[in-house]
């Protein structure tokens, strides 16, 4: 399944899910009598249709309203999956804000925004969680397009304090007239390690003004529990914000410290404070990720009007900051095991731990690509680590959804890192390692490496760093507009010295990574930067189903390109495009995903054409295979490029533009002219949110009967 | 000109400089005792020829290799420009690395490496200083292409504790066998700022083992003389390194404070006791940036061991953290008006503050284009303050070499804000002023950009942010390889959203500039992010000689595409090309800087070979103009495209993508095939270092004649 879906993870892969063997819907347990239904009037949530709503609540009120809202996401998370962790512990501080400020007038901006889902439900859209016919209505993310209550599309993380600065700098240029009242960062649930997180607290008292930056401290805020900035937060919230050093007033900001961040009374009182603040200043809230979630799906801790008592002692913090147990409620552990609402990993990247991955109808279903694929690197890598000292897996967070499990991480012991969300520190953190003779693999999603540009561009390709680097999720997808990979192969291929492979089978796919993680200076290692393009959909499903490669029948993947290590000189081509079918006429030419139909658009254009096209796979797409593009000159008038990435920049219009800078005046033997016209398949120029991915391949000319079309009406 | 330098910074631009309008060579300043020569031995730099010499020294010979030091850099700077001030303020504290680390097999990473001309001097280089005929034998940067003492080329910011805790990673991993003794990064001069070194910071504690952190404070490390972090340093400095909140303590760092940062004596202490540790640790050294320049070119306290008595004290520190006056000497201060040497601009970014900009041979040579067309901006952006209260310029550091001056920036007050080294945060920023209304300008290199790609592609474009960039040396050039712009139009233009125009005069610039800062909601304003390459030489060139623009002289500079507010929907196609010549069997399609190149070459086919060729202006290179493209259809055979950056990714395979998947069938009535060949031209796909330019266009056919031949030999 690869339809869409709105709760604001990469939701091409949402409902497959990994590990648990078993499942059962669980929505029954949601106790019915605190879960408000649509249009039931009995409820305040149905009732809340804008902030005004919350602040005309009574001050007894907001306790039940924080119960039905609690309430509602369990049933919405067993449903939908979704970012349930970290909605469940913003819900006091959410419905505080909006009671103590004024949205859209005060201007709320949430980072990651995945924690506005109860922002959602106050300002106007509570049906699409209480209904789940209407769920599609909102997307996963804030989208100012949905409501003039959320400020921006922001799904990477760590921009909110700059954003704010910047309504908050227009505030104070404009006066009266921008309109705009207070501005609220908030921001937390992995944010905070991301570099740009620091430039913009750097910035923000420099600039000066109102700004509050609600800092959402769910122990989840750096790379599992441990972490530089660990420690001084620990000690920080065990002192109530008194403790040296504070990382806050190191960059020159004022400072308010909650440690009741579930109780949505403290909330209030600590926003009415800084209401209308005349300068920056931090307002750092504990909460509970999972707040109200025990492990049964039963909700906890609706008996009072603050669930904040369930933290553990801070006392229990140790010197060295690390807490002995997990922050997530678990009283009755044993559900953990068989209920996929456990799919918090308190011990992992906080991005991950943030994800109730999954809704409970995909349990027991196969694993997605990500996570398939994933598993089979680790699975490969791990074998040699006994005898690679230096050889590690990096993963700036989020492990878990590219198959890097738990478990692996256990085993791998310190050939694994998590960095937290620093992508930026994790590209530059392998260069160093590769620089030292060691041997880094970082891994995750195209989009997310979108913020290493820089360092791919310099401390990667100018310096020649042998950087294996696993790229998931790239190419067209259903997935939300924040995290698509369809351009992934105009940001990769395009940099100078970096080779991108896309291999299109499980065994290619493992010699691709035996080769780019060969010791340096083996023989035939690579001498510089290689980016695997993690196979997707088609491509699994074609494993699953060889029918679906209706000319090899999976069988080339038999015969992959040669690794390093077991090949001389003799056959060694690790460039060389692959020619999986020798033919005439046409010349259809698939990468990586698009592989699958080039070989389906072989078979029907045999079949209702009469044509034996020649049918190619590239491997890569970083460079020309010059002889292969010279050898079809000879008895083929079209050449055709299938890609599921972006055609302005990507790879194909490579191919394009090879034959035309270099035309051929002669003509071959039978009189036919050398130069062959050349089509491009591929997704157009756009962002695409959530749209199925039969519907993309439909519009970017993608299917089977689209390519015939194209190609017949060539002849 | 645009030969190459090798002194790391935009060295395309390095002979020419503005401001002063007369100059004299200082060489004859330097007293010629303490400037050794090369081969005399009489000297200690002469007879230093690796670190091994270093350790040699008796101790009280420190001093007098750091006076020799201070001695060849200020010579050199007069001679050559560069990174004067950073290294003067750096060289005890490399001589003192020197001495008490073991390079190569200790490894030192300097952050920016414009911070290593003293540690080149130290490892066998020091000739390239001394000898002006051997200047061009090392680079501006670090690199290890050069020597084995040099880790990486590192030209952006911030990456140096990533990078080092890659190094440590390893050597922990590998154990002897690494051959890796302790790992230090010299971090400082405005690369603190960047979102990576936080990154880095936060991930060096979690990982443990031996790390030494070396944070040059010659308290530029922020924007200007202001900044969060600023007052918590300043008030750290001012207790001797006690005082908290202590933002590497906040990290979970160690931490020791030397506040004598040029007493070399002091440092080797200080490095002596941290050597071997166990842990990470921060040294945060106090160094005077141009400590030993008076002014005057005179080598200031050759009779102490240490200059770090001239630091102004540390009590003038205000509790708002401002300091009083600048840092830099100025004994002199009426010299200050006459000498280059005076490019220290204290309150201005700090990397820029970092650049003795140019060598005296440049004082008094016409403003670049980068300062000449950024001028040109400002001038246009001024006059409108008073009525756009939310008109605001950020330039994320380096403001000067962009020419947005001292002068403008006093004026513009709030109009104009520095973020320090921060391209993540100042294009976030911008995306928050524009969704509050306001209208912000972004100012730097297309290099420095890199380190914002993320924030270009969601807060910016997929929000539909109106924000205006300013890209600079955009383009081929001579640039190190750190610097280069040659990748700029695969980088921006492939964004879906992003316009991004190639004006080619002043006016036209000018023109595009009021288009993309018209006030939101203006007729025809544009609804998302708009870049502007600026031009480069070539254009600068031809609009001070007409003549290099054989067709138009010019001409068509008058008649600008019209900018926004000025005229209504007739003729109104602010994206249509421009066609300045129609001719006919060749167009000529010259993009930006590449455009008098068109002009030129259809003088030189109308001349020699009689053909009258289309000359086209495309104007932008984010979209086609199709109706053009059609046009051309009709009497041309060959359309050729221009540009002087990288062809991959770029924007001529757009034009030749666009004829091969828009293929007509039909002949013409003269019978001649509708589809016209394409050719491109561009720069190839490959790093370049400080090659010149006219190297670098032979090479890419970027020339009349090449250009010609290709266009000949397809009739």
């Amino acid at each position: 399944m690869r339809n869409a879906s709105g709760n604001g993870f990469d939701s091409s892969d949402s409902l497959a899910v990994s590990g648990a063997a078993e499942g059962t819907a669980r929505l029954h347990d949601i106790p019915p009598s605190i879960t408000p239904s649509h249009g039931d009037d009995s409820h305040l949530l149905s009732r809340i249709a804008s902030p005004a709503d919350v602040k005309a609540l009574a001050p007894n009120e907001l306790a039940e309203l924080c119960r039905e809202i609690r309430a509602t996401l369990l049933a919405y998370g067993h449903q939908h999956g979704g970012h349930i962790g970290s909605n469940l512990g913003m819900v006091e501080a959410t419905v505080a804000l909006h009671r103590v400020f004024d949205s859209p007038r005060d201007r709320i901006v949430f980072d990651v925004s995945h924690q506005s889902y109860v922002h959602k439900m106050l300002t106007g859209r509570a049906d699409a969680y209480l209904d789940p016919d209407r769920f599609s209505e909102v997307t996963g993310f804030t989208n100012p397009d949905e409501s003039k209550h959320d400020q921006f599309v922001l799904g990477h993380t760590g921009t909110s304090i700059s954003l704010a600065c910047g309504l908050a700098k227009t505030r104070d240029m404009e006066g009266p007239n921008s309109g705009i009242g207070n501005v609220v960062a908030v921001i937390g649930d992995g944010s905070l390690s991301s570099g740009v997180a620091f430039e913009g607290l750097n910035n923000a008292a420099e600039q000066g003004g109102n700004l509050i930056i609600v800092f959402n401290d769910n122990e989840m805020s750096i790379a599992g529990d441990f972490g530089g900035m660990y420690g001084p937060l620990a000690r920080l919230r065990a002192s109530g914000g008194t403790a040296q050093p504070n990382l806050f007033n190191a960059f020159g900001l004022d400072y308010r410290y909650v440690e009741s961040g579930n109780d949505v009374s403290a909330l209030v009182a600590a926003f009415e404070e800084v209401r209308n603040i005349d300068h920056p200043v931090v307002v750092h809230i504990h909460t509970l990720k999972g707040a109200g979630y025990d492990g049964a799906g039963h909700v906890a801790g609706t008996s009072s009007a603050s669930v904040g008592n369930v933290h553990e002692p801070d006392s229990a913090v140790s010197d060295t900051g690390v807490r002995p147990t997990s922050n997530v409620l678990h009283s009755e552990p044993w559900h953990s095991d068989h209920c996929n609402l456990s799919d918090h990993e308190p011990h992992e990247g906080q991005c991950e731990a943030s994800h109730w991955q999954n809704p409970d109808s995909a349990i027991g279903k196969a694993d997605n690509p990500r996570k398939h694929y994933g598993k089979m690197a680790m699975a490969a890598l791990e074998p040699r680590f006994a005898d690679e000292p230096g050889l590690v897996v990096i993963s700036p967070a989020t492990p878990g959804s590219n198959g890097i499990t738990h478990e692996f991480r256990e085993r791998a012991g310190s050939h694994y890192v998590d960095t937290g969300i620093t992508e930026s520190h994790a590209v530059a953190y392998a260069a160093g390692i590769a620089r030292a003779g060691g041997t880094p693999v970082v891994a995750t999603t195209a989009s997310f490496f979108q913020r290493a540009y820089d360092q791919f561009f310099q401390e990667m390709s100018l310096n020649r760093s042998r950087v294996t680097v696993l790229d998931f999720l790239g190419g067209v997808s259903a997935s939300d507009n924040t995290h698509s990979g369809a351009y992934d192969v105009a940001m990769f291929a395009n940099i100078p010295g970096v080779t991108m492979l896309a291999p299109t089978s499980a065994d290619e796919y493992l010699a691709d990574l035996a080769w780019a993680t060969a010791p340096s200076g083996a023989t035939h290692a690579p001498d510089g930067p290689v980016v695997i393009r993690v196979p997707g959909e088609p491509l699994l499903s074609a494993e699953r189903d060889p029918s679906l490669l209706p000319l090899t029948g999976g069988r080339f993947a038999a015969h992959p390109r040669p690794a390093t290590r077991s090949h001389g000189d003799d056959g060694y081509r690790m460039l060389d495009w692959r020619v999986n079918q020798a033919g005439s006429a046409v010349a259809l030419i698939g990468l990586g995903n698009a592989y699958p139909l080039a070989e389906q658009t072989a078979a029907a254009l045999c079949a209702d054409h009469g044509i034996t096209a020649t049918v190619i796979d590239p491997r890569q797409c970083s460079s020309l295979d010059c002889a292969t593009l010279e050898s079809l000159r000879d008895g083929h008038t079209l050449v055709v490029t299938l890609e599921d990435g972006q055609r302005e920049g990507g790879w194909g219009e490579k191919v394009t533009a090879y034959y035309a800078n270099h035309h051929v005046p002669e003509c071959d033997a039978a009189g036919h002219d050398r130069n062959p016209r050349v089509l491009n398949f591929g997704a157009d120029k756009e962002f695409t949110d959530r749209v199925p991915l039969d519907v993309l391949d439909e519009r970017y000319g993608l299917t089977v009967h689209q390519v015939v079309e194209s190609v017949t009406r060539c002849f």
